[in-house]
């Protein structure tokens, strides 16, 4: 696992050139994937979430259907977007870190972030088609779940045999606090995607206080 | 609120006819809809869950499908049984209570089990069928929700003005604390359901000395 961390970390910093057109092939990518993203969250907002087809998504965004499904594998992803996802590896830095939990997973989940570079607007727009689209909570939920499972796992590593349980409920913890701390940035301008990690090891903290 | 909990107090500890014959109905109710769900989960054990019909289920417990949707919706309701609640007049002490909060929603929790009357078969039914069916998941999670949604209301009420956040984020550990505790009282024949509320209440002791 160590192997793999500093694999990760040479990864990280190489500035070849096969990496930056990687990079500049994800940045597109991504820069469609978002634009689909803004085409199904406009046709939702403007025609309500279940008149919206994945033929009319292509349609606003300008590509044919079946670049769509390139992209994804229907109209409830596409609302949400590409899931925040964590690398593992590139996480494993957390298993043998010796600094506090709640510093440790607020940094993971910030690095998380700056992957998926968060758009307020975004969030905005989702939060408002949300509560008619019981359907996205549930994909939404089984992303977290996802991520739940992977920062549960990383814990174990950490904490040691026999302590599986309180593993996967601070990783269920701390992603919720994650959830909590998006919601707050997005509804305050005044706040940036920097003030997130602080604001969930703050959280976590205070929790902590409240149930020891 | 006070005012209602002492109401709720006295109605819970009348002891005149009515409420002995309401207890009996109730009781009888219960009972029913138990045998209900044991045929919904010796159906879906046996055909598989997707074959399950609610006229089979009706076929099988011996009642009419009109008696079927009297006392659940749908198959998946069925299939798990009426799900806990919490009645947040009877759980209002928690708000004025001076006991660590960890043990506070230890003893609620555990009272809401109580009323649930738990049943280790119908648990481990449950998690056979449970990974060939995420509809029962989704279902399961919002029950879940609703009960965190209650006590993230009533920690509110007792943490004061501006801090309801980390009241929902107790409501979140203690409601994942109370599935842990349940699945590791299923899976071990020498647990006792009064061993549920001790184990919650260790774990979200633990999950505190982790973030704090």
């Amino acid at each position: 696992m160590i192997l793999r961390s500093v694999q990760c970390l040479l990864l990280l910093h190489e500035e070849g050139a096969r990496e930056m057109s990687i990079n500049l092939r994800d940045r597109r990518r991504q820069q469609t994937a978002k634009d689909i993203q803004l085409a199904a969250l406009r046709l939702s907002l403007s025609l309500g979430y279940p008149a919206v087809t994945t033929d009319s998504i292509a349609v606003e965004a300008g590509i044919s259907p079946r670049t769509f499904f390139n992209y994804y594998p229907n109209k409830q992803a596409a609302v949400l977007g590409e899931p925040p996802s964590l690398d593992c590896d590139c996480a494993a830095w957390i298993v043998t870190s010796t600094a506090p939990l709640r510093s440790d997973l607020a940094r993971l989940l910030g690095s998380m972030l700056e992957q998926k570079q968060l758009d307020r607007q975004i969030v905005r727009m989702i939060e408002q088609i949300w509560d008619s689209a019981p359907e996205l909570m549930t994909i939404f939920r089984n992303s977290m779940d996802n991520i739940a499972l992977a920062i549960g796992r990383l814990l174990e590593a950490r904490l040691g045999p026999g302590r599986q349980q309180e593993a996967m409920l601070v990783a269920e913890l701390a992603t919720h606090a994650l959830s909590n701390a998006v919601r707050a940035w997005a509804a305050d301008e005044t706040m940036r995607v920097a003030d997130i990690p602080p604001l969930i090891e703050r959280q976590m903290a205070e929790v902590g206080r409240l149930v020891i």
